[in-house]
């Protein structure tokens, strides 16, 4: 955490200095016009609200149509990858501390011996070894939002949902392709309902509107769009219960599959007590809806006991409970730009995809979606990006969502069919064997870490992957531990990795003594300081700190105490805010205490690199530390140049 | 963390239930009665507070004579052992977030060849590795007023500070040696200032009263007792500063000697800019005071410019700073239990001992006052345990206190001498080199890890220190990593110690199955269990969850997949709560993945041991797994018989 830059403050640093001049419009009005309107407060609505208001200059809103926030939630799933990306937004230690950690998974099958009793089969470490820096865990939904909320309206703007807002009209004014369009091309009407009940009508003027509301979304309907996929006419039921019983690995994630009484998948929950049970109801009939069934929890109990034979289950509370049908649906398009134009309206999450719960995509995904366009929406609303940048998005997300949907439908089908009958192996059904290795080899794609985005205006085509192997083009950057060269400490290279829209330049370093004036470190750190094509400085505003758009980092292959800050260019000591005060935390050494080297565990050459980094800590391109002219075309293709001092 | 034992709740589950019934009493009203008045909310203070809000059944108040929190404090060291206890009070993680690590300390002395300009000589690691899980950090402790006004506000009673009051008198009724004393025998009269500016008296009778109120402690000024020891005529300055420089070692910490000019202190502070900086002034003259200096602020600047050469200091902004003669002073004993009664008014941290800053041990070392003495109040109040076990407190804190003053009087003094010339050695002066090695040895002292209580009513003799070297009797338990059983989570064992006033029992099983029912570990939870002699079954209150005063874990040789619950006595899966749930939290398993385990790492016998540890995280005695009787008279030393089940 970097903070005093612009004068010592006392109290939490976490808090940002308020907005001057502008009041945030209270909880009762909405303004006339906003940059961005989001829809919806779930995980995806959220998450694109708390990238937003990381820039105080843009103006957005929230709305949702419950009366206050979600106090019990459905999701719970949290992968490493999303843990990564709590991470960057400041509370990944608080989800780690509070939640349960899936360490391990358990497969339990028929007894071979005396098939109507369960006996288990396998046990698998959850996640491979170092898959990421960060646990997979099991949290409350509504805690995740509860830290959202945190970190909206610790910003600038102390930003907070404006609730009962429920959305009844969405117009977009047709862009003027020949030339600038509107300000604010979208009109949003809303229906507010007051505490006692009195509905009033609110129109906001938005640049951009984001629909995260839901697989009933509004604002999809309001583009025309619709979800397409099927149901598999599979019930299942859900509860969280506080429980006794024998069972013997009821702090385990297991999954269970019984000869004739069906399956039931146990996620444990947060706070040693509480557990998931998803629980396999019946086949549905063809149209038929489970709704329609009027299934009582009461009867997921008794399906859960007589899956769980020989061991017991005694239910003393049930905290929630449902039942669902599993279906994959997904939305051909997750924006409004169907005509080629700029599109000025998203949507994203459950309003794009739906999907079965168990395999624990949901909310993790829903949240990548607007992690992705966050940053995109707030590059273009600052005037650092071309427009054009914003098409990417569903180009980007509507593929992993389709990789979703075929891993479920796989996933689900497998779950929910018959354990395979060793005795009588000509009946049917799935091999339990065959089931944990499927689960076994998902593991990446579960974790969240497994999303690759195809070349695209922001990401390039892997033509110097050699550089580093270790660090895919397209993929998540996969953090590893460094040590911080002006100060020692041990750190995780990606932490620097903050959801603060910068672009990141790791600059991984030859063997040359970074104090030689020659070396490709200084050649490149001049470069980028000095010449007029430098991406640094054409696309940093006048007045700006010189790392505010693109962040540049060096990691060094000395020892920390083999070299020091008097070895380094000026570059990576920049002077920065009021004071012109040095930062200190640009530059890193690679090799730790424990012998091992960032170098060796993403397979990077010895040679060096340049890694550039997406402000959603996506790789989007590698090049050679001598590839000056290629870094200014890469940002080039979709940065704007910014008025410099001295010009008009 | 454990929660929803007695039913699923949402939002923050660090939120204690609050009490229902009594009201808490507003800011604006003192209750007539409470069972502690703390006076002072500095960090000792607040530790004890916090310590206290643990207990819902105990009405503690703490006044403070400022109007209102703390929002530049002047400590900023915090010790690894600090961090220890700040884990146990739950926000360990919010403090290593915010903090500067120091992670090595550079040593600086005139140049050999041209003594006007300072060279480093010397680069050290600060904490030695292994020494604790936590590192050596450095916050402003008014955000460490902040976690712990935290952790009191969410407590059941929803404890706060009642500012603005200042005591004008205490009296302490005489106690009936042959009888019961009075309830609430302490008698305070506070002078509360109100926001206009009026004063009015208030009254309070306490059973207990801690004054935490400085140097110049009312509390301890009305028992009578005085500070004793000497000032050493040294004047020092200490700034708070951001400024640019050349010195490389600017973010790390470093001790320089100049020749001619005195001594800096650098330490770096939280959020990368900041830097705090204690600067050698002139020797004072005999019964000279500082404050007669009139020092400004630009001459401690010109003096750190002139110690610094050739390196340059542009001081732009000045958060603090203040000037301040070095003394160490001790009080003869830190409560008023002279005449051989039970105290019942103490004294802790600055209203018993002061010293220099520098060496960074005031405000931990204060803090562990508290935190020893918190436990026993609370033991005493909730009628857990006899009286008599508040006089260790005197004893056992006075005993560090001293030891503190005698570190700080060499460490000041080597700190000040110039350093020695080698090309004119018979000038005198301290060896760099010397300095150096006094600073590594004592870098346990530093830590806070040495603290070594010595046997007394609650702390046995070392008998059998021989089955658990590395958990030295008397001395903080010093945790290590163990997986989980039930749920196959890495945890660290010491974190199982929280700040709730419970003993643990750590029996550190034998090789034998769990499941054998005459091994050692059945035998010993059979006694506990079951015995009439047993702790757990002649402390615990009848209705009371079966850990609610002893909490017993094992700690198994056995690999985790090797075992499982089922193989556990019935003991370590206790029922608690309204549901009679299972707490699967009571065994773990030594080996790790790495290879590491406990058993090794603490050099534990593998006979197996028993390690009790009181409230405070101290070891307080080491037994066989078969001393089942010295078990039961350890406890029954101090411990009081609760009213059983069907007892009258």
């Amino acid at each position: 955490m970097q903070f005093h830059l612009n004068g010592f403050r006392t109290g939490d640093p976490s808090i940002a200095e308020a907005v001057a001049g502008e009041m945030p419009a209270g909880p009762d009005q909405l303004p006339e016009e906003v940059d961005v309107l989001i829809v919806g407060c779930g995980p995806a609505g959220l998450t694109l609200a708390a990238q937003l208001a990381a820039f105080p200059e843009i103006r957005t809103r929230i709305v949702e149509e419950k009366a206050g926030p979600l106090t019990l939630g459905q999701a719970d799933g949290i992968a490493c990858r999303t843990i990564e990306m709590f991470e960057a937004f400041g509370f990944s230690e608080k989800v780690v501390k509070e939640a349960y950690w899936v360490n391990e998974t358990t497969f339990w099958k028929p007894d071979d011996r005396q098939r109507d009793r369960i006996a288990r089969h396998g046990r698998i470490q959850d996640t491979e070894d170092g898959l990421s820096e960060f646990p997979h865990v099991i949290l409350n939904q509504a805690r995740v939002h509860d830290f959202y909320l945190d970190v909206m309206a610790k910003s600038a703007r102390r930003l907070r949902p404006d609730y009962s807002r429920r959305l009844t009209a969405l117009h977009v004014t047709a862009e003027d392709r020949a030339g600038p369009g509107p300000d604010h091309p979208v009109t949003v009407t809303l229906s507010h309902r007051s505490p006692e009940g009195a509905e009033r009508s609110e129109t906001v003027k938005a640049r951009f509107v984001v629909g995260c509301d839901g697989a009933r979304s509004s604002v999809r309907r309001a583009l025309g769009l619709a979800l397409h996929g099927d149901s598999a006419n599979q019930a299942w039921g859900v509860m969280d219960v506080l429980a006794v019983t024998d069972f013997p690995d009821i702090r385990l994630k297991a999954t269970i599959h019984s000869a004739e009484s069906g399956s039931i998948l146990i996620i444990p929950r947060e706070g040693g007590y509480l557990v998931r049970l998803y629980i396999e109801l019946d086949k549905l009939g063809k149209d038929e809806r489970v709704s329609s069934r009027n299934t009582t929890v009461e009867a997921l109990i008794a399906a859960a006991q007589r899956i769980l034979r020989p061991y017991t289950l005694e239910v003393k509370e049930v905290a929630w409970w449902s039942v669902y049908e599993i279906g994959q649906r997904l939305c051909d398009r997750f924006d409004n730009g169907a005509d080629g134009a700029i599109p000025h309206v998203f949507i994203a999450g459950d309003a794009c995809h739906t999907h079965s719960p168990k395999a624990g995509q949901g909310m993790n995904v829903s949240m990548q979606d607007s992690f992705n366009l966050g940053w995109k929406l707030a590059s273009v609303i600052r005037g650092q990006a071309r427009p054009e940048m914003l098409r990417t998005y569903s180009d980007e997300r509507r593929a992993v969502a389709q990789e979703l949907i075929e891993f479920d439908r796989a996933f689900a089908a497998m779950f929910s069919a018959p354990p395979k009958d060793p005795n009588n192996p000509e009946s049917g059904g799935v091999d339990p064997a065959e089931f944990q290795r499927y689960f076994v080899k998902q593991g990446r794609f579960t974790a969240g870490t497994a999303t690759r985005y195809q070349p695209s205006l922001i990401s390039a085509p892997p033509a110097h992957q050699h550089l580093a192997e270790g660090l895919p083009v397209g993929m998540r950057f996969h953090s590893a531990p460094v040590i911080r060269l002006a100060d020692a400490k041990p750190v995780h290279l990606g932490h620097v990795l903050r959801a603060d829209g910068r672009w990141r330049m790791f600059i991984f370093s030859d063997r040359a003594d970074p104090s030689n004036p020659s070396s490709a470190l200084r050649l490149l750190c001049g470069f980028l300081a000095e010449s007029p094509s430098s991406p640094v400085r054409r696309f940093t505003p006048a007045g700006a700190d010189i790392d505010s758009v693109i962040d540049v980092r060096a990691i060094l292959q000395q020892g920390h105490r083999e070299t020091g800050p008097a070895d380094l260019p000026a570059f990576l000591l920049p002077r920065k805010g009021r004071y012109g005060l040095i930062d200190y935390e640009k530059a890193f050494c690679a090799p730790l205490p424990s012998g091992e080297d960032i170098f060796t565990a993403r397979a990077i050459s010895p040679e060096g690199c340049v890694v550039l980094v997406r402000p959603d800590q996506y790789v989007a391109q590698i090049l050679p530390l001598n590839a000056h002219a290629e870094i200014a075309a890469f940002f080039a293709r979709f940065m704007l140049d910014q008025a410099q001092p001295g010009s008009p």
